[in-house]
């Protein structure tokens, strides 16, 4: 349904609007991050940076963008998680240290990195966030290289796990994508500028062309001699991340080169393809479910019908009457069209199912507005496994098919059938011929080593529903 | 004066949650205004009351919905517009006057409203807002009738136009509609409690039943000892709002006693009959356009593809570049997904036309994105005229089908065809042998006098677009 | 201690910065109204306004100011009272009716508004706010009189009481003191423009002169041909508020055409004359007993030493700790200085007394500090009845001076001795022989007749303190 | 007039309300500084913190204050420098290192920071502020020794200049003054509570009772054990700092053992007995010079009154009129009363003169209500000098006493006189015999080293003003 990943980050050099042009990148990421936005330009000799909780339309107005200035600048927006959701989270982070100013913005997950904080804390070190990020700033600071680019790759040796980071001093720009390249990473240009974005919809809007991926394990370093590229780093298998073409990355996106709303339609027409059923209407959960509704009604040639509709006004809290309304959290966002569910036989198209709770509700909605059947059909397998890489997926006993079989959920859902899609249709619809993904959260099998996490307990299904 | 148009009003009388409810009702109405939003309610002895500038989730917070007590409330939300937008033009509207307290929300337009204020102006009475709904209250005032619902029907006898009116004294609700029943109003009951809504959407948040309509002409007094309905007007012909069909209402609602979708469904299915092309792909224009494509799809067999993906986080405002970028206006709410578009013949369907400049936008869009053919179908007919009926719908000199014709708004959008469904088409779907409806944005044919008003011009096409 | 009045006002014609002075106008006023401030300004044609809540410095910025322009403006600060703490009393109040727009500022108190507002709502009049003031507008509005000046003398000669007055439409300001003259009103110029305010202190910020005083029962027209003075009202006896001097004004304000603080430190001279004591040190309470005290060591020869100094920090909340300290509410604003006081026999020399709650906390601090005689001494009668013209004295049961005699006040304070200036010793001070005062509020003889108030019970002392 | 120092620090251990009275306690000192408040408290395993930009009162509300529990707190007010101005630079500093949690609150200025620092970031320190206080802090934390009054110890044996500080973490409270004493801080009681602060108006608001000053170098421990004192640092010389008896403490303080307020009469007493000069009223310019001006007044016979009066509802901002008013900057804040100068021969006294541009203003006020002679009268010697050691003394240019004689200085201000106090007058009045003070700011001769700063130049007298 709606699991949420980490970060959007957003990087420009050589353009006289640097900071504007930014600001309307992470705009069009807005989907990656919601808690947080940040901005740090430099017009070469200064950093400049300012920082927000809330939407990039609510962090910045007219008067701080013109607060800051120059010809080059990162951004990144971050997504709300309850227990570290403070400004001194929000990124870019920046910092003063011996050799100037520096920036930083980082969308993924280190794997090593409370080891290394511990390490560096136990030498005096103080660090000012709680974001796995800051590691790297601080050896950085300790680095005896000279170059930026250099004190980076020294201090990235030492880091495990899933990052696509942007760092920006006075001079120049540096990005970088893990060996694994799990989380996506393009390069475009916008007349002499080199833009760079989690996802190309940011190069859409800004009117940027897009001109290849960075590639797992490069670092690119931008400044006014122009583009470098290296290659520092011991060759790995690539594990990009599935998930990005499941549900993260916009449709309208090329994330890893392909086009995201195209793998979603095939993954709803190879969905057709294992899980058909006698049905009257393919109705989408919106908006996550479309594209793969979509493809599973052209495939099965039963109609769509917009049997839910979304409200496009919901806000952050709602007031909730004290005689709690049932099913009140979904009703604020979703309400049946009673005439296309009434009496018919209804497959429900999603794009994956994490808790389940709200997948409950919404199948009991569709039956209270009438339906005859409910067949819930998922255009990915079963999510098993937390994730570790940026992902803010969440750990096992919330993952209701980390514990429960499928006739078990199905049961739950209360539908009269159930069909994930299976790993080798996923596998196919992908395009794993031509690329390696990482499928941890539906194998449990991790391309990087991951920490030891708290023995989780099952689901439980039915207490407190 | 200044016409309050498209708005959304909600009444419950007889919950002990009822500004809670009030408030979840607005929030279902959220697309009828933006601009303010308000409830007054009561406990039996006096009015409490709220408004503020921005959205219902914005306006009211926990601390302000517990300020607001009692077991029954009226609440309104109010379409923006440039000129009048201020707090003192917000409803409802609360006065303090011989008898007491009296609040009053009001969806529609009066079309003699200033002549009444200029004849009250000049015996000494001060208004305190813009809105024609205060002459309303001012004929209240000083009328002689001894219960509320007689100063409302003296009141009312003397005013034109459409109107649907929820009225709040500290003793009962009385909700009016006006004799053509130009705007909805619905009637539902949430256990013990009844409520009143613009649509039914807003019902089905709360888990209300729908009962019926309050019927064109009706006067509905709820209070302690029930609900009591007064028919005082001379009865005319209903003049119902066809717009509401075609692009108003919430497609999840039901109006008119009918559902919203499957209205538009039907517009859809009847343009493909009437317009039928060649082509590759339906594609709608988000989210207007979604019912209308689907019915388009289904009847002429060409399939649906999502070809523009709309950014659902478009903040109110945005800081363009100076060096602005082209189509900027649109692109920042829509993308178009290029495996969808290129090399196909598209078409692109919408409910309306008003001005044509978002969709000449559009058209360039799908044009860059490779399209070959670009196909414009639209769900209801040229819009030629202005309403006076609580619809914003600009004067005639911003209407392009004011002064254009068909194949010259087809150049204009650079389309390779046009087509809108026609009149007759229009009146077989919304089933115009059951029910009689007000076509006058379509055809200049007022059923309610309305007053003269500026010489309009010519739209200007190619100038300053 | 602190008796507090309503209202300042200020108006100036002519001069192109006219809203930016008046802000400073009633910057010099603030001490005369805390609650809210407002302007209203025009440029011939349009009436332009702003009012908040707070203070002057915090109700206008620089953009706000920038938005009431044109060459006139009348401004108003208003004192609060918890009871009708609302914007919607904040003045100038500003109505459309008939005959354009009309602005209003008063200082003072209407004594038979409430009788003529039931009058006025019987006939239909809908009043938009509590305060008196209003009632003013609605007789104008319903006068026949042809100018805003004849309109204004209509409508005054049907209201008594206390009013200065400042009106504001497109084309004039009118400026009112009522026929007793209860409150003051200053006549100034600056270049060629008029300025009329509360008090000189006003006039002395901006760098204007002072010419005279409106004179009680003077109406002045102020237009783009001069001003012009007109005296409709039937003649009556002066009563000045005694007040203005003893508390009100600022010491650096002519009032009445007398230096305010040459006034108080008469009145501190005459008590050390009526109410000499053995002591050796003249302690004053800050700052309302600042000027007294001096002239009380002047003529007593005893030394004047700041033996309680006065926080100028104090914001209108504290936290007090649930714990609470002993006398916190004085403590956070006065803290003795015990060098000054130890084993001293110390003269308390204030203004007035209304409550004595204040005054017998101050005392206890005194004696914990080691005075060895604390003797009180107030530069003004003891006050035995309730204000109606404008003044917010509370009612009599909470004047401790109603119903207990100065040697139970003495007991009460704890104090060795209390000396209140008398009513002789008053006159002549405030120049009884040219000029006639109000002094109800000592003597509870009323010159202008006000309504019934309910009967008070005599100020319980010892409980709940 | 008004130099300004730099920051007021408060602590308490041992009490349920702490953080309640810690608020108290800033609220005392918020004469101490103005730009930023800031509040940590612990509940013995976990440190709370709020910091805000802004007075005391509008920084903390009664929420905010529940949010900071526990029984030991330290709070911290700060001065406005245009520079630093940023909530980075807010104090109490709270970072996370190796061995938990750690605030610290500073009072003075370090005179070796600028090198420290380089050192340490040449290592890969990275610095959060630009706060001299943060070096002490990465000191603490890289220091090898056990406890937190070692590793404190360790850590200040490596910097030099003025400190009086506070340090919280988890278990225990650390109070330290610098060898030299610059900085005062007073050690108290309630209850079973320990408080120390930086003046002891701060206990009386509290009702704590005031027990003996932290002695020069002495470091405080207190925690859960009680009190305990160490002396770790090599002994000194007491510089303590003059200037908070002439100017900075208030006047109702106790500060380095002697009442602030009879010190400055005194001070008074002798500049009259250093400058006598024929004439009719002493008037202090308020409240800076209020208390020398009775201590002038006592010794000289001449009578005290009040010439000045001050505008007490002062905002931060005003908003000036374009077409400046003379002399405003000063008129917004004092306004003479013409009646005590008119035709007199004036003594204007006050404690220093930093530029005299405002003196030179007030004297031209002074002149146009009508004085016949103006005698100015300073109750301190000449500023020569800039302060290093935590007062906001600007550079010697800026200082019209390092660069003027005080017949020129008489010229500037247009005065017919001016006296200053005799730096042996000063010594003699503040008991010299008993205590050593620092007099750099009048003698340049400076008791710790201080960094080299840039070469000043002469302070221009007439141009710009």
């Amino acid at each position: 349904m709606e699991p949420v990943e980490k970060c959007g980050i957003f990087g420009i050099f050589g353009h006289l609007e640097a900071s504007n042009l930014t600001y309307l990148g992470l705009y069009s990421l807005q989907h990656r991050g919601q808690e947080s936005a940040g901005i740090v330009s430099s017009d070469g000799s200064i950093l400049y940076s300012h920082r927000g909780m809330g939407l990039v339309s609510e962090v910045f107005t007219r008067n701080i963008i013109d607060r800051i200035p120059g010809d080059r600048a990162i951004g990144h927006v971050r997504y709300s998680t309850a227990g570290a959701s403070h400004i001194k989270n929000a990124q870019p982070f920046v910092v003063e240290y011996a050799r100037g100013s520096l920036a930083v913005a980082h969308n993924g997950n280190l794997t090593n990195a409370s080891r290394i904080r511990d390490e560096l804390e136990a030498y005096g070190s103080i660090f000012q966030s709680t974001m796995d990020t800051e590691v790297i700033i601080h050896l950085i600071a300790q680095s005896r290289e000279r170059s930026l680019a250099d004190r980076v790759v020294a201090a990235l040796q030492q880091v495990q796990g899933a990052y696509s980071l942007l760092f920006l001093n006075e001079e120049e720009l540096i990005a970088v994508r893990d060996p694994n390249g799990f989380r996506p990473l393009a390069l475009g240009k916008l007349d002499d500028a080199y833009v760079v974005a989690s996802e190309t919809c940011a190069f859409d809007l800004i009117g940027a062309t897009y001109l290849r991926e960075v590639e797992p394990g490069e670092v690119l370093i931008i400044n006014e001699r122009g583009l470098e590229s290296m290659r520092p780093f011991e060759k790995t298998t690539n594990s990009l991340c599935v998930f990005e073409f499941i549900y993260f990355a916009r449709p309208d996106s090329v994330v890893f080169d392909r086009s995201v709303y195209s793998v979603r339609l095939e993954l709803g027409r190879q969905l057709a393809r294992e899980h058909p059923v006698e049905a009257d209407v393919v109705v989408p959960i919106p908006d996550s479910g479309f594209p793969a509704s979509i493809g599973y009604a052209m495939e099965s040639g039963i109609p769509l019908e917009l049997g839910l509709i979304r409200n496009h006004y919901v806000g952050r809290t709602f007031i909730e009457p004290e005689k709690s309304i049932r099913h009140f959290g979904v009703k604020i966002k979703l309400n049946p069209v009673k005439d296309v569910i009434k009496g018919k036989r209804v497959i429900l198209v999603d794009d994956s199912i994490v808790r389940a709770t709200t997948g409950r509700k919404i199948v009991k909605m569709i039956r209270n507005a009438g339906a005859d059947e409910v067949h819930a059909r998922i255009s990915s397998p079963p999510i098993t496994d937390p994730c570790f890489y940026g992902i803010d997926t969440p750990l096992r006993k919330e993952l209701i098919a980390a514990s429960h079989k499928v006739d078990e959920i199905c049961t739950y859902l209360t539908t009269d059938s159930l069909g994930y899609l299976s790993e080798e249709g996923l596998r196919e619809c992908v395009g794993e011929d031509h690329q390696t993904f990482c499928y941890a959260c539906f194998t449990g099998d991790y391309p990087v080593p991951i920490p030891a996490y708290p023995e989780d307990t099952q689901m439980a299904l039915f207490e407190k529903i």
